[in-house]
């Protein structure tokens, strides 16, 4: 709890400063004291204690007035974080004024307060990650028109092939972080919603006045009402664990391009520079991808998080032991894990350098093979299909065997020279003249990012 | 491929039969040769290739003309699936039609022919969770009413608390069911989309007839377009992965309650009885948990598989290599597996064998102290809510120390018995009297069932 | 990093004081400094620095000396956690002594410092951890054998069997622990390793010295010498989270078995009461079984924490971006679950309450039938193996119709009264003479891990 | 079970066929029944059974003698393989002979025949995969020699840095399968053990012959005796597929490595080439690296399948329901998995192609940069560290802002050339001249080797 073990030495890299605050333990205390506020304020407007009750307690249920150490130390005997507080709650109040402190946390269970404060803090949550995406689409959106016509090699199975646009690229990734906005949307009315159930979940020490707590309390703090209460229902929490995942996975994606983008070999896009960032002094050329390498590695460790949230779900009965417990740092991890990625992938995709030289010369290290098709679909036209397609397949290798460029090869080819004159084969050879639908992917990647966001 | 080296013993126990067709050898190439037989449609519709090429082409798409291990054989040098029987297609057509063979698989890439035979499994495969899903729904809604007044403990760390209702505790099972129908269907658009996108993504072997063809193929295969080809953009598959993982971990936990239900302490509810099935002849009195098995195994299978799916995300630029293999079988599987784990649930369901009269005496286990809250509210509104309270819990440390039923300790302390009659306690230490909104909870989830299905 | 920040709310109750500080921010920095020091003094050994550098440097080697903010910060910018540290080294060295502020860090990369200081890290992991194994080893051997003759009933997919012992059921906790004991003493000698390999493993900058400085600074440090730098051959990190993963999975077996015991309908085994801990003011039968939790807990959190570690494994070329970064939180996260639930692992085996007379009467929930076999064996030697059989099965049905004790209705069975006398048959539906080889299991338990300890 | 539902498509791709072979359904099936020969065979020695029931079981005990589709389908009623198998005997045995079908199974539980017969066939597994670890590190071996002077450029976080050797690249492989198979031997004695136990595990059913039928099972079988039955103490299997998992991730490693090299931008070295291999007709310059697709696809699978084994370790009292069920599958996957992979990685040492052309043509790519290192060293002694630094920090800044060669931008520096002749600069600027330790990392990774296999 002190300074001596605090954890937190690669949190400005991994985590963003704001989603570290929602989850850390303040925003877990408040969380709960929110719930216990709102319960005071629910019950006393449907009339079940009195309205006096509800400043003093209300005026305790400040997370600043808690000692987290000793907390700490009385959850590892109570088994949850509820009771404690609870406890410490119930005395502050006390100590000011003690007939409030009977209507403390009435009807409800530790779980109540515990998955309610939880679901406060991932309402929090959701709006960081939805604003950051919805920044990012932003971003993606602006990059990928601006690049919408740069050509560059095509890339599958990490060999060349033929050729696309940055713009179509980055649309690629514009599209997934449209799909999980929409899944984020759709997911929203099933979070957000109030725990309360008492001891086993039937609200039976609230007795009549149950429904109108519950309605009162949801009400007070935003939340819906659920079918039922969830103590043991995890779908919601894991559901949008399983769209972090996702997240997670599509900006890896994005990571793991702008990095082989990057290498040596390539050096056609860059990470922004900044002072110190990423550099070697030994060696100057170094522009180490030091934003990708957040972005794979919340790829690489989400995946291990959500499969935790997934095996905790098989909760037994009314309330669970060791399966509940597993959830409680696994999905505030999930967060703070992709708050990061959102961060750099923000970084990066504003500050994106490119290099469409290199990219033209990068082109052209087949000599020429990656257009072949282009050649090829022309000739088709004149020669017939087969007979088109065996003339390039020769051409190609035999330019590949005399390490020669194709354009030489093809010029050469009497059947070739025949049908394409030397412009014609120029204009066919460049990529810029076979994109084919790379400026349709932009353009429709971003209507959705628009229309989502309109 | 032969006998020998089959490995299916456990099929029939945690696969569907009608899944496993699904996603059978014959059903991966059926997949595959759907999109061939759709491709050359549509061409011949927007005039690309000619409308006599249509006949020879489609005849050729039936699964059962190849030879499995041949096929398999080549994959291993190809690297995939469609490359081979790309060739074997068009040797088959050559055969008959040497002209035809030439307008095959025009303009597409193998993942084309992959992905997109993929997802026409997948919605063969969506068709029949959905179904089931239904039907579990319909199930479990029949049965959350049968037993809707029916009380047995609530149980907490796996410790009796307060009474539930076995009909409350089915319609939590049923409203997971409920969501994650939900989120099938709006998954299901993102889902069912084209794949065609030639080398590398930008369609540019098709010309100006690309989104033509794009368009026209996927009316063939009521497919929708996306935004642009998703070739190493896997959101929509691992989104559908995490859904089933969603639903195999709400039926484990449907399998993890019946299974603690039906131990020999408890012997409360039990799966149906069948000739056979989870007996044992030395032990006649065991009732071997067979289905419910099925539903953990599940549940502990599919996080590690969804993991993977997961993981493979951040695939390299236009094709993965590795990553894109990885989903190969991962995804496959957890279809299977949820769909075994979907028809063990509907047996469960629909054959749940219940002892009411044993969960009564279960109740009665802890000799009336998890009743002490129902005492403890109404002497509340008699003797004030701490008096009542701090009795009560005297009563109750007196009823365990002297091992004596909480009514009897009740009926001997006077400022009770000067409070309540020997009648009212009676009633106050009756679960029935004490299982508070458990009836509004069922009809709640009945409703949005009902609502959902309607 | 400050108070706002803090996220340890749950530690006391998941991590051993002791691991939280192994990992810990000054656990880290001083592992890293650790190894500058060690560093200095071994290149001034083999002649390559000036001896009165030695002191300057290794002064300024102590964590105490650092902003963890500032680092943190700068981290986010470098890329790793050397870059800044050596860079603050070095300005807090100038400041005492600018000649020495040359010598430090000579030839050194930035992850030959995180790795070699993560080693001594982990041995220092490794100490507590084995030395808490040790110390559980004999806890449970003590209790294996102290109650290595109380009976209990069997359970197999949880319905009872016949019966076994608690000492043997202890006796197999404590197999698992002595063989995790034998798999950490096998990978000591591959994880205490040196990692010292400069820019890209070759120790090039080093020349004629490096294997001399390799040599010493591994003598120093008490490491071995490897074979070669393992910048990216991370085997030897994942082994040892393996080995930690088996252990979270042996101490969540513990905890399933006490947890199950514990159940209100079973009452046979309870954690150690403690003021305040598992407690429910108003439900004061309960005994949550808070230790438990913290053991299925981990057992279901480190699981995806080792799939992590291995999906992290294929890092590229020299040095990894990204997965690399994704071990840095993940394996101290492992070392911490695990030191938590061993620490409550000795809490429960220490302090284990057990409840023979219960175990008794469980045993006879059945009415006899789990001993059906015992008295089946005896009446085999005298009627033959198929009467035998026969006759019992018989009779166990006829006592589960008419919910009659097995014991009355062979007595009512001539052909069994023939046979046994009534003192036969009490001996032979007495637990305590059907237990098999139960004894024996104990004793080979204890003496393995007695044989392992000595 | 029939062709219309086999799921192969992938298996000669993604697994060797020998160890198809050990885990197709023919292989499960004869694992129990070596089994139960083994047990008829020991009770028989010790006199528990006549030896004329012996040749009749024993030859009933073949797997091609049953009927695999039917046992399937009793599975799903029975829960596991071993009911309806032993039924299936006894019947078969029967027919040939009434006296001795008495004599099958005695004293044995279902699991007991499930695990030993897993632990046979994983016996068999174990053989093939040291087996071809052993190959691979010989060939690792030999190519780590033949390549250990061939200089390319190191890289770290995917950017050039100071050079290294193809044969330590290669050794650093090499080091890693080493480990492996020391692991593996490490753990073999625990993993090769008799599973007997009875039905909860302490062989009642045997009385005084128990302990010598299961000395003498262990010894027919050759398995090692346990210190007692490990029916739901599962870390023996879950080491076993942790090991597999540390090998799949070191494969993952190598083949990642070999996929960046085969980059068209890289080109230096190539999975060996076969007719149709990787291949594309339109593109004949693409050298797909299939083999190493099925490297990194395993090393992305594995982890979540370890996952699940650890995840299943939390096993219920004597036998789990559910948790052991997920074992049955996965680990047979993971076993096939690295199979496959281990198959591949032959194959790509093996044929190993290497450009050390192109490579010494990369490692000009940064014009020098990356040994500016070497020159400082050089000039350090001469000029004194600092100075030497700073000149070289200068110089680099310069040849990268220039874009000229290092080499030309140091000749004109008057500080370097009044220090370092053009003949001292040559041989400074040579990678070959800057290469450390890598011979000695190759030696020593081979002696370790050699040590191994002696």
């Amino acid at each position: 709890m002190t300074l001596r073990t605090s954890n937190q030495l690669f949190d400005a890299y991994f985590t963003a400063d704001s989603m570290a605050e929602v989850f850390c333990d303040h925003g877990r205390l408040q969380g709960m004291l929110d719930f216990e506020a709102g319960l005071a304020r629910a019950q006393a407007r449907v009339g079940l204690i009195p309205p006096a009750a509800v400043a003093p307690i209300a005026q305790a249920c400040l997370a600043s007035l808690y000692d987290v150490d000793a907390l700490g130390v009385a959850i590892a005997s109570a088994g949850n974080s509820a009771i404690p507080l609870v406890k410490a709650l119930g005395k502050l109040i006390a100590s000011e004024d003690a007939n409030a402190e009977r209507y403390v946390h009435l009807g409800a269970t530790s779980q109540d307060v515990m998955d309610t404060g939880l679901v406060l803090q991932l309402r929090r949550a959701l709006v960081l990650i939805e604003s950051d995406l919805a920044q990012l689409g932003e971003v993606l959106a602006a990059q990928a028109q601006r690049y919408a016509a740069v050509p560059l090699a095509g890339r599958t199975w990490l060999q060349h092939a033929t050729p696309v646009t940055l713009g179509m690229k980055i649309a690629g990734w514009l599209g997934a972080v449209t799909r999980s906005r929409q899944r984020l949307a759709e997911l929203k009315p099933r979070l957000l919603v109030l725990q309360l159930g008492g001891a086993s979940g039937t609200l039976a020490a609230l007795g009549e006045q149950a429904m109108p707590v519950a309605e009162a309390l949801a009400a007070e703090l935003r939340l819906t009402l659920p079918e039922q209460p969830w103590h043991t229902q995890r779908d919601r929490l894991v559901e949008f664990a399983s769209v972090l995942g996702l997240i997670a996975g599509s900006l890896g994606k994005l990571g793991r391009d702008i990095s082989l983008l990057m290498q040596t070999e390539a050096a056609e896009v860059f990470e922004p520079a900044a002072p110190g960032k990423g550099g070697s002094s030994t060696m100057p050329h170094k522009r180490n991808p030091v934003g990708a390498a957040v972005l794979i590695s919340a790829a690489t460790r989400v995946p291990g998080l959500v499969a935790t949230m997934l095996s905790a779900m098989p909760q037994e009965h009314e309330r669970s032991l060791g399966l509940w417990h597993a959830e409680w740092e696994t999905l505030p991890d999930i967060c703070r894990l992709v708050s990061g990625a959102l961060q750099q992938a923000l970084l990066l995709g504003r500050g994106l350098e490119v290099d469409p030289a290199r990219m033209a010369h990068n082109l052209d290290l087949t000599q020429g093979l990656v257009l072949a098709e282009a050649v090829s679909m022309v000739l088709a036209q004149r020669l017939g299909r087969e007979t088109a397609h065996d003339l390039l397949e020769r051409c190609c290798r035999r330019a590949v065997a005399e390490g020669r460029h194709l354009r030489a090869v093809l010029a050469d080819e009497p059947q070739v020279s025949a049908e394409l004159s030397a412009t014609e084969l120029d204009r066919l050879l460049d990529p810029a003249h076979y994109l084919g639908q790379a400026h349709t992917w932009v353009t429709r990647a971003v209507t959705d990012h628009f229309a989502l966001s309109a």
